[in-house]
């Protein structure tokens, strides 16, 4: 039985059911040519199950002592694996729009995972429009591990549309072909770096069965002490709707960019990819904090995780470093906020220089720690080191494929704490970025309306350096003008609580460029209902089903 | 704020994850005539949050003090009440069969009620076949009272197919109106016995304000003392699979039985409804548990609350109470078995003969409490006093519509526990007996097999007294002969943890005898896989969507 590390165990300490501990993604794919959804996912069920033995721990358990988990915690395998359990087969309402798509996905990330079983789910997901399904899996974040979650994910997918798969993926067996081909050069290795995530960084930090509460102890003397005036001058973190108790209920949105677009930008202004999707980041919570009357006079900070590799170093692998970055979110304009924020990021790499290792470390884990591992020992609201996290994951650079199915997009759902109850975090895929956006539904409740809000961000930039790029797809029903359009098919009035809500309509996402086979453009549904998107110049289209 | 009562509270003490402490109900629907499906559920949602004000609690969440729920906890309004949350659209994957359905309710069933919000959830459910849809709403004990919830379904419904409802049934006008029509004998009102539940006698046995852990610790002293050999002379109860400890898992399943079936087999045997209902679940749990190799030497104990009050009796209205009936699993002659519950359920009541109104509270509390209120005090491994709960809640006697909709069916997922991991619950409704079965996933692992082996009781008993009735449908895969004709077309071996499952399919619902337009037949989906229903008579159809 393989013990769980003191940060593995952390994440089962510091849930509650207001917190799940788990991180989860849902990936959009197209159905090959001539294959029919209930037949195909059946096969991607089968295929999943099809397993002698698991990968660790998909098929293990979480054993404890008379101390629950205050104690050590080991893995045991299962002794009646269910997979019928954990390996779901889900459906969408119609019209099977992304919004439908959102609001299931956003039910399913709330939810607990139960304990008593291996700490994974994955729902199958049909009635999608234009011959889409969707994949949502959820894992508990002490049986992940993020390196190992994009191995996996790796492993199922393959860039030939015409490769079917004969083992589970979630097979030992499987993971070991795949290592296999890593070490003999037939499958291309991702770099430590690019496979980091945020909860890699604490990972990394409070490795080889370091004690992350003594390491605490000691980030907690360094706050106080002699480092925190060098190291955290942006600490000044602004109270915020973000920042308060949350509660179980769920709200998610995602959207797709095209790479380019973003890279433009960026180099219009001399920054980095990064530093453009703060900025749109940034001008998104501005207006969205502006319209409900909540901006704090202080600007925003949040975390974001930065490399501090130099060109030509090959040998710092671990340099990777959470900084917590100043948003500017109180400038108007545009311009000097974007330049604010490249500031505001490079001050923060440069609190690094003169460090060693350990107080990098040590750094690192004071600001990504708290919302993470703070939580169980209280300390949350009395150091809010920032309002939200924006972290940018590295993923797959060509069109991948399962068992012949395109991957059209995947997004990330992270976790939020309290003190933390907004998560973006966008993953490249391709020649395309996908955003993630997962908030406490009281906390934020029209969380859908920050995709509309960083499409006009980015806009902003690109007309202030007189770029022209094809705006990305996005709803008219956020312009209150459009609801006029609306026709009422129900008997009764509208429910003026509910109006909130019904105006939560997700934007289709963009279809990916440079692709031979493009999905088809987002349908409108015909319904009187969804007629509120008005301005869009997209068809409505009638679907009928049995 | 309204002040909760120790016993909705203590739903909320002896809440964990593993444990919730909500019940839940799925009722069928046919759509009428010419209805779609999508715009008439759209209908529903928007009478349902058409309310200015809610009938409380739906609009009120719990506000507890420093204590939390240990201390004083009231109702309060929800601040920002947000009926989207509570009322949720939701599909079944393909081919929509009463399968789908009860695997979706089952996992619905297992999570947690979100405790920062009013404590309930509805679903409208589409996806099933037939133009039926299905309505799952699942609320917590703490929040819902017995007698109330049944009265606000029948607020819901009609008796006449041509009404539609002007404003939400969850409306606190609503409620009003229902209040006065039954004021003005325009509504046929239940009497208290016709609604009481489980639930309902620990609420009267309780109520009004008594400590409950007093009362409780007053019936430890009774359980060792001198009214034990009087009154609990078969609290011998076995230890099986059902008493274990529970995990968050659980499996669902209903079905449909013509009451005239069910009560022709009691008047052959001189029985009562109940003792056949009795008699089936002993045959069908005997029959589980040989099939299991795990039949306890000593019969199968079960709470079932029965009616004490004579025939002109009307006074005492609160005279139903829980006894524990021996269900005679070790006996293997089904006539025998049938006389020796009948003996058992008259010894029940005859404990009660010379008891005072108190002590009969206390005997029905100390039989019903325990997995319910016992549980928060750690006592439940010490006094197992039965293996499983079956109760028989009277329903409502005509066919009823929601705004045209017939109802098909209505069946009941009440609350398991550790040491009871099964629980059968039973409403009558017009014609027919609905029952549903609710279990935890990992005790009871094929808990859908109960479903045919009641069928199989009840033949087994009417073949005895020479009774023909037509069978039940039933499905045929539980043959393990019917398994050899399965083609399989998944490229991979099955994978033989999953094959328990795989055979989860329940049996269509009978339809409704005596309806005008009754249900078409159920019908088998056409793929390969489902054809281990070999033995079925009805055709399979193909059902090609989108």
């Amino acid at each position: 039985m393989k013990k769980l590390s003191m940060v593995d165990k952390g994440f089962l300490l510091g849930e509650s059911r207001e917190m799940p501990m788990h991180v989860s993604g849902v990936s959009l794919f197209t159905l090959p040519d001539g294959a029919e959804v209930q037949e195909f996912l059946e096969g991607i069920a089968d295929n999943l199950k099809d397993a002698d033995a698991l990968l660790p721990p998909f098929g293990d358990r979480i054993k404890t002592g008379r101390l629950g988990v205050a104690g050590n915690v080991y893995w045991e395998p299962d002794p009646s694996l269910d997979l019928d359990y954990h390996i779901r087969h889900s459906a969408l309402p119609r019209p099977g729009r992304y919004r439908e798509l959102f609001n299931l996905v956003g039910r399913l990330h709330g939810t607990l995972l139960e304990r008593s079983r291996p700490l994974w789910e994955m729902h199958l997901i049909e009635g999608l429009e234009n011959r889409q399904f969707a994949i949502f899996s959820k894992t508990h974040h002490a049986a992940v591990d993020g390196a190992r979650s994009i191995h996996v994910t790796r492993s199922m997918l393959s860039s030939d549309p015409d490769t079917v798969r004969s083992e589970s993926p979630l097979s030992l067996a499987s993971w070991e072909s795949y290592r296999k081909a890593i070490k003999e050069g037939r499958q291309a290795e991702y770099t430590d770096a690019e496979v980091r995530t945020v909860a890699d960084i604490l990972k990394s930090t409070y490795g080889s069965g370091a004690n992350a509460f003594n390491a605490l102890k000691n980030v907690a003397g360094a706050w106080t002490g002699r480092k925190s005036d060098l190291a955290m001058p942006h600490l000044k973190v602004p109270r915020s709707s973000l920042n308060g108790k949350i509660d179980a209920g769920r709200r998610f949105v995602a959207q797709t960019w095209p790479f380019a677009r973003i890279r433009a930008v960026g180099k219009a202004f001399d920054a980095t990819f990064n530093d453009t999707v703060l900025a749109m980041c940034a001008g998104a919570l501005r207006q969205y904090m502006l319209n409900h009357s909540e901006l704090p006079k202080d600007s925003l900070k949040t975390l974001v995780p930065v490399s501090l590799r130099q060109a030509g170093d090959v040998d710092s692998g671990n340099a990777v470093a959470g900084i917590t970055a100043d948003l500017s979110t109180n400038i108007a304009d545009p311009i000097k906020r974007f330049s604010a924020i490249k500031a505001s990021v490079e001050a923060g790499k440069a609190n690094y220089a003169g460090m060693s290792p350990k107080e990098v470390e040590l750094l690192t884990m004071a600001m990504s720690a708290p919302t993470m591992l703070l939580l169980p020992l209280g300390m949350i609201s009395h150091l809010p080191p920032y309002n939200l996290t924006i972290s940018n994951v590295p993923g797959m650079r060509e069109t991948m494929y399962w068992n012949g199915a395109r991957m059209d997009g995947s997004y990330p759902l992270s976790i939020i704490t309290d003190g933390m109850a907004l998560n973006i975090t966008l993953v490249s895929y391709a020649d395309q970025v996908d955003f993630g956006i997962i908030a406490c539904r009281r906390s934020v409740p029209q969380v859908q309306r920050l995709i509309d809000y960083m499409e006009d961000a980015l806009q902003e930039l690109e007309d202030a350096v007189g770029l022209k790029a094809k705006p990305t797809r996005r709803r008219a029903a956020v312009k209150t003008k459009a609801k006029a359009k609306t026709k009422t098919k129900t008997k009764t009035k509208a429910n003026p609580k509910a109006k909130n809500s019904a105006a939560a309509k997700p934007k289709p996402k963009p279809k990916p460029k440079a692709k031979a086979k493009a999905k088809p453009k987002a349908k409108a549904k015909s319904t009187a209902k969804s007629s509120t998107t008005a301005k869009s110049k997209v068809k409505p289209k009638s679907k009928s089903k049995g």
